[in-house]
């Protein structure tokens, strides 16, 4: 029983939990002084931003490590993922990083000149890819066994896993990163029109994933390249820190990627975007914009279950290749790419959604005179993730109480808090007032052709104000609830 | 507006959304016929038993997919792990799979002549290792940066991720792979009692996750071996099918690794357990038993810090190597432990809160006299995750209504659902009943010296009953809960 008990203790504990600035691993840069008024953000800023503020680190070139609040903001990125994934009936699995080099011989994408390929050997010789997707590896999968029949078809296969590619210049952190995180979805079908509609349901889902996000994206054609297939989709942040270029038609609105119209278009190369026609309404003036691809989803056929034999069941004794598609979303990308596209102002700004903790709660210098007010910070913590469902595991204390709250204040917004709480003076009075600093203008600011305004329902916002513990928990309820509600 | 509507109804959709095994991958072999009674539990037997039953796939020599089932049963695995470790404040972060080599020559842990290490070299001919463990890449992050002040020790850091080992001779399925899912954890303090203290507060927290699988562990000390440091703890499943040798004094209990007794005991080697002493009470009796290991922790000094630089401020301008704890715990292998260690009996078992999913309910043939019973198979699974908390997320509908209910009473036998539902001609009576199959008693018996009878409060086991609607709700919202008391 006393195990029991221990158990019982410790769990409440940990419901209450709430984490702490001291506790966390998060190495800033001291001694360099960063000035935010020189970003006119680029990839390279931001990254360089994103190191600095101890939420990456480099390890080698193009190898980077996750630090504890890029983690974080990771981690939601995957539950949203894998909910969306789930709503379609996506099974999740996790093939093995090594991939046997036969198999890419197998599927004739094998080039020993390709410099970006990754490749060992083990004790006996034998080579592997360290893989960067896995569309021979899970043929072989389903190769192995005689399951797959027509019945269990759409069948629609993901992972979340790392990936690497040999990049030539690796650059801008987490974008152009030779060890990188993807989630990559495979779906099979029985024959083309069945894998076009399955590839209608899964693109739906990713589309929903960037739209949980809030950050505005662009779908367009792209171009199958190297992997092959019928067709392809890439999904794109604007960014004038992006590195692919998309031609948008100023008549009709039509987006593609350049490579996919000088492609289609007869393989013109050079910078030839402005004598492109509009492939849709022909108008003559397609602008050039700058993107950062997220996502890449091809519909491949049956170019890889052929020779590595993913068959279905057609009939007694009949056997034929799944139709397949393949499906990237690059997560540890994405992360960084969300930090650049939202963070347009002088400071790191995080997507409401993936914002490693959403509330930051500042209490006053030890040995001030306000250092009476301390007692609340405390319990302020605990209310707030008891009475605000969205701040539940959301809330962290700077408890550094060695720095003055404008030091910390300061911190706060380089990390991109969404929201701040300051315990001061005020805190003392007999009516204890907090004050609220609200830092998420400039996410709310991203969708600027939403229809619906934000604080529709008679809500002002009360960023700087001084509010009573009653008000606070008010404002804050209705506030995380419209921003939960914000979509791209 | 309609765009948030799509997206409300389809959250709505998704909190109720049912599993079905239609839509699920488990390749189950056809064709082969596996007599479970010949099946006295071994490693290998087991695993056979898991690629049989479709849950992990041999990709290549030691190099196994976790397919949908087994992931499912890691994923939550992970979430215990990362709920304790929330609660003892540490921090998950990521570091790159690939270690330049160049920090293991640093370290002096490199030797070209180890097979084990599993290395590649890029295009720029730097060679890295497809990291088997982190505390050199650790310390090299921690040496970067001035940030290790007093004040943030001690420091816990951990993640979890793929490691990699050229074993010999891989065998046992996820028991002894050649990639493998691992949670390390680093530990830094500044001298070595705080880092005792801090050894102790983290292996306290392993002993927690391991007890709340509810399967009977034991830990014992360790052989530092290659890795280093002062002293180590090993954690074990006493199994028949286990490899690793412990001992246990028939007088005090004490426990000990064989290879840790040889070790400190001047180094004897061979088989000669029956001659060692318990080092507590001095009784000549040791018995020799079988243990899994799970887990290994260990006190490593400056072992890796001081060569690799990783500081801390000790005073103005004095450094000091910081005081470092490694705590391993083999994430896929205790997915496969737990289940070996909990089918003693005829198939496949699956710890409680493992299991992929807790409850199947099977409804009647197509076409059968009872078929119009089937109208209760939806509903049944929406109110038991409503009303039973515990089952949220973890009802599957047996939906291949092709099947006899026989045939599908036993593939979820095999599979190890612990609760089967069976909706037969019963539930076409006025008073629908429902059959309900309770396969949780292998499980409950492994508490074999809880002090605490299992259905203590008058619950009586109503396996193979027929019960109405809310009877059911009611016995499994009560089984569940005493279910999820289990520790061990």
């Amino acid at each position: 029983m006393q195990k029991m008990n221990m158990f019982m203790i410790q769990r409440a504990f940990s419901s209450f939990s709430i984490s702490r600035v001291s506790r966390l691993h998060q190495p800033v840069s001291h001694g360099v002084s960063w000035s935010f008024s020189h970003i006119n953000p680029t990839e390279d800023s931001i990254s360089q931003l994103l190191v600095h503020e101890g939420f990456i680190q480099q390890c080698s070139s193009g190898l980077y490590a996750m630090l504890p609040l890029a983690q974080r903001a990771l981690d939601k990125l995957c539950r949203i993922v894998e909910q969306e994934m789930e709503a379609i009936n996506a099974n999740k699995l996790l093939l093995p990083t090594l991939t046997s080099l036969e198999l890419w011989q197998k599927s004739g994408r094998w080039r020993p000149t390709n410099p970006e390929l990754m490749t060992m050997s083990d004790h006996h010789q034998k080579q592997y890819l360290l893989s960067p997707t896995h569309e021979e590896a899970i043929c072989e999968l389903l190769s192995h066994k005689e399951d797959t029949s027509l019945s269990k078809l759409p069948l629609l296969l993901y992972q979340i896993s790392s990936k690497f590619r040999d990049e030539g210049r690796p650059c801008h952190g987490l974008l152009r990163a030779r060890e990188f995180m993807m989630k990559d979805l495979y779906s099979f079908d029985c024959d083309e029109p069945s894998a076009a509609k399955t590839y209608d349901v899964v693109t739906t889902s990713y589309l929903r994933v960037l739209s949980r996000l809030g950050v505005p994206y662009i779908r367009v054609e792209g171009s199958c390249g190297d992997i092959g297939g019928s067709f392809s989709h890439e999904y794109h942040f604007e960014s004038d820190a992006g590195q692919d270029i998309l031609l948008r038609c100023s008549n009709c609105g039509h987006c593609a990627s350049q490579d996919f119209l000088l492609e289609t278009r007869g393989g013109i190369v050079g910078q030839q975007e402005a004598h492109i026609e509009c492939p849709k309404c022909s108008s003559s003036h397609m602008d050039s914009i700058k993107g950062i691809e997220v996502g890449h989803t091809f519909l491949l056929g049956d170019k890889y279950s052929a020779p590595l034999k993913a068959t279905f069941q057609y009939k007694q004794g009949v056997r034929r290749p799944l139709i397949m598609g393949c499906y990237g979303l690059g997560l540890s990308r994405l992360v960084q790419a969300t930090v650049t596209r939202c963070s347009s102002q002088n400071s790191i700004v995080w997507p409401w959604v993936l914002a490693p903790y959403k509330l930051c709660i500042i209490g006053p210098k030890r040995g001030s005179k306000e250092s009476a007010a301390s007692v609340w910070v405390e319990s302020l913590a605990v209310c707030l993730q008891q009475q605000v469902p969205a701040l539940r595991g959301d809330v962290i204390i700077d408890d550094r109480d060695a720095f003055t709250i404008g030091n910390r204040v300061y911190a706060a917004k380089r990390a991109g808090y969404p929201l701040v709480v300051v315990v001061g003076k005020h805190a003392l009075r007999d009516m204890p007032l907090f004050e609220l600093i609200d830092n998420t203008a400039a996410f709310r600011s991203l969708q600027e052709t939403s229809k619906t305004p934000l604080f529709g329902e008679g809500l002002s916002s009360k960023s700087g104000n001084l509010l009573t513990q009653l008000e606070l928990l008010n404002y804050l309820g209705v506030l995380c609830n419209e921003l939960d509600q914000i979509r791209s």
